[in-house]
């Protein structure tokens, strides 16, 4: 057993969702991530609650397995302990505000010639150029500068998803990034510099619906927890109190709904329903069928009879029932990880090849490897600034 | 200037988004990717439309830059065809039903002992195990099982995510367990088996709500555009008939926004609004009083003030204004890529390193290159198989 990335080091100047998830994904795979942190303050999650004995829920999700310092670095003293520890750095990631990399004098590209081993993840939220260039993006403005708002919710209520796609997509693009730099500067012998815009992620994330509005004209409208382009297919009230999601992706499959699940040749033969677009115009009608024949049954005889039928099948699940899934515990998807309170449950990482060991991780407290680090560095020489002199 | 991935071969048996998204972005990288499909019928998302000049918009966005060959797996000559190009891949990606590769002969642990260089990736709904073992798994479905619905849409009222986070997210660690392996095997010289199920995605997506649930005990309920952690945030109509979206994420925040942007000194005071725990359960009333403030102007006026203020802001797009998005265009973020019908428009990759060549891409016709392939196929050496007739 050993983690593919042993040996390799990652200094984030990182705040909220983006990079820290990045770089807790390096941690997982076995690299040293050190966390760099505004003395005092830290990173701004800290803050958001106390919910996990006094920690805050978001920040132990994206940080167990760093080590965490506390370095101002507008001071000159702290920016020359960051410069000694980008010597032996392999990768530097920062989400910090537009332009703020630069004022640091941590621009990228000067970076890189400074530290050419250097992989530089620069993540923003719009990019260089254009009319959003330095605006401010949390997820929930750029979802819907995005457009992901608007294929959400209920027709005429958009609505933002749980999920921050948009600051955890970019977080998983600048992780694979780092991962595909990394293989590169093994045949190369060059680190690079990767900007990473949070809107070019949703847009990516957005393909489907840019096809379909660009040569269909056609806008998707949300319709709850349904699909514009197939039907029907939904969540319906079971007998029992909970909530079945059903539905079919196919003509073929709707054949199969319709008469072995619902046992509605009456429905296989109707010409009214026999293609999905004709399905899709009629929404209304077959909600209310499936509607009724779900409210008539509970859960777990939908389930199996779906099952019997080869149609997909879910129940509407809270957090706490995801928490509790039973799917996660059989298969010994938790584990402890150290923090400053004792250990606290988190999950394994979702991708994990067979023989690479994960790491034990531990929460920091704020600053908690300062000292150490901060000696290291003392031991580091500084690069060479000949060309800085010129 | 190179590709990263030039000279990797990828095979792929791939269905939908999560492997072929996957795959996409391999190629994007440099790598070869040959798509496997059934003979006639292929990947099931080239018929879900004809939006795209005949073509389906999901299968255009998925698939651009890959080869396609047709080959029916269960038929002998055709499986040996598949076995004589594993010898030279470096990487099979794999989102078949469950157990479907196994019926193939195609059992990802024992193509590791066949071809120990190769990356086997094995995505599934719900992993090995467990009471879900072999349910079918839709993004839908996985999104509902995973808790990522119920913290999604209104009150009572949960929606899927327009994006398909399931499938995406699947997709993109998918990706990056695949440059994971690639850089450890450059280190270990053996490849391996990374099985990735789109539950312990979405668990991983969930991770700030699941910790509050398991700690805190209190269950996120969906507030549309807002958030359940913190208010005010939202959406709100504008007096020119378009959607301003902003808010507030600290009580510093707050501050600004109410003295310098609403220019309410009245509200700064308050000592009803101070803190957000405060301003959470007052929701309703700093909505209305936010709303009236935008219903009075202009968008781009609030979006000026809001500027001026340090308050982070958006406007709601549609997907027609994603497509049309001058952050988009003057960053030349859009490109063609080659297709059966003409060259289509598609986006540049999310992450690229300065210096990394991005590949001309192409969507293939179904069996586009199985000719091609086939010969290629008969030139190479059947793996050794004493370990079978042992």
């Amino acid at each position: 057993m050993s983690a593919p990335l042993e040996g390799i080091t990652v200094l984030s100047i990182e705040q909220a969702i983006s990079a820290p998830l990045c770089t807790r994904h390096l941690a997982d795979l076995g690299a040293r991530v050190i966390k760099v942190e505004n003395p005092g303050i830290g990173d701004s999650t800290r803050h958001y609650d106390g919910v996990v004995r006094g920690m805050a829920a978001h920040f132990v999700w994206l940080n167990h397995g760093k080590e965490s310092a506390e370095l101002n670095l507008t001071d000159s003293a702290d920016a020359e302990v960051f410069a000694r520890l980008l010597t032996k750095a392999d990768v530097l990631v920062s989400n910090l505000a537009p332009g703020a990399l630069g004022r640091l004098g941590l621009d990228p590209a000067d970076l890189l010639e400074r530290y050419p081993q250097l992989i530089v993840v620069d993540i923003s939220g719009y990019g260089r150029g254009g009319p959003l260039d330095h605006k401010r993006a949390y997820d929930l403005l750029v979802q819907a500068e995005g457009g992901s708002a608007s294929i959400t919710g209920l027709p005429g209520q958009p609505a933002k998803p749980g999920i921050p796609v948009a600051d955890i997509g970019t977080a998983l693009y600048a992780y694979s990034s780092v991962l595909a730099a990394l293989y590169d500067r093994d045949r190369t012998g060059r680190g690079t510099v990767i900007p990473i815009a949070m809107l070019d992620v949703v847009a990516e994330m957005m393909g489907f619906a840019l096809n379909a509005v660009l040569h269909g004209g056609e806008e998707p409208e949300p319709v709850g927890m349904g699909s514009p382009m197939i039907a029907p297919y939904g969540a319906y009230a079971t007998k029992d109190g909970q909530t079945a999601v059903l539905g079919t992706t196919s003509d073929r499959e709707w054949r199969r709904l319709a008469g072995d699940l619902l046992r509605r040749p009456d429905l296989v033969e109707d010409a009214r329903y026999a293609r999905n677009a004709d399905r899709v115009a009629r929404r209304a009608e077959l909600d209310e069928i499936l509607g009724a024949w779900c409210a008539a049954r509970d859960l777990a005889d939908i389930q199996r009879l779906a099952d019997e039928a080869g149609i997909g099948n879910a129940r509407l699940n809270s957090v706490r029932d995801l928490a509790e899934h039973p799917q996660l515990a059989q298969r010994h998807r938790w584990r402890q990880v150290g923090s400053p309170v004792g250990p606290v449950a988190a999950l394994l990482p979702p991708a994990l090849g067979r023989g690479w060991e994960v790491p034990e991780g531990r929460v920091p407290a704020l600053g908690a490897d300062t000292a150490a680090i901060r000696a290291e560095a003392a031991e580091l020489e500084l690069p060479d600034r000949a060309d800085d002199s010129a």
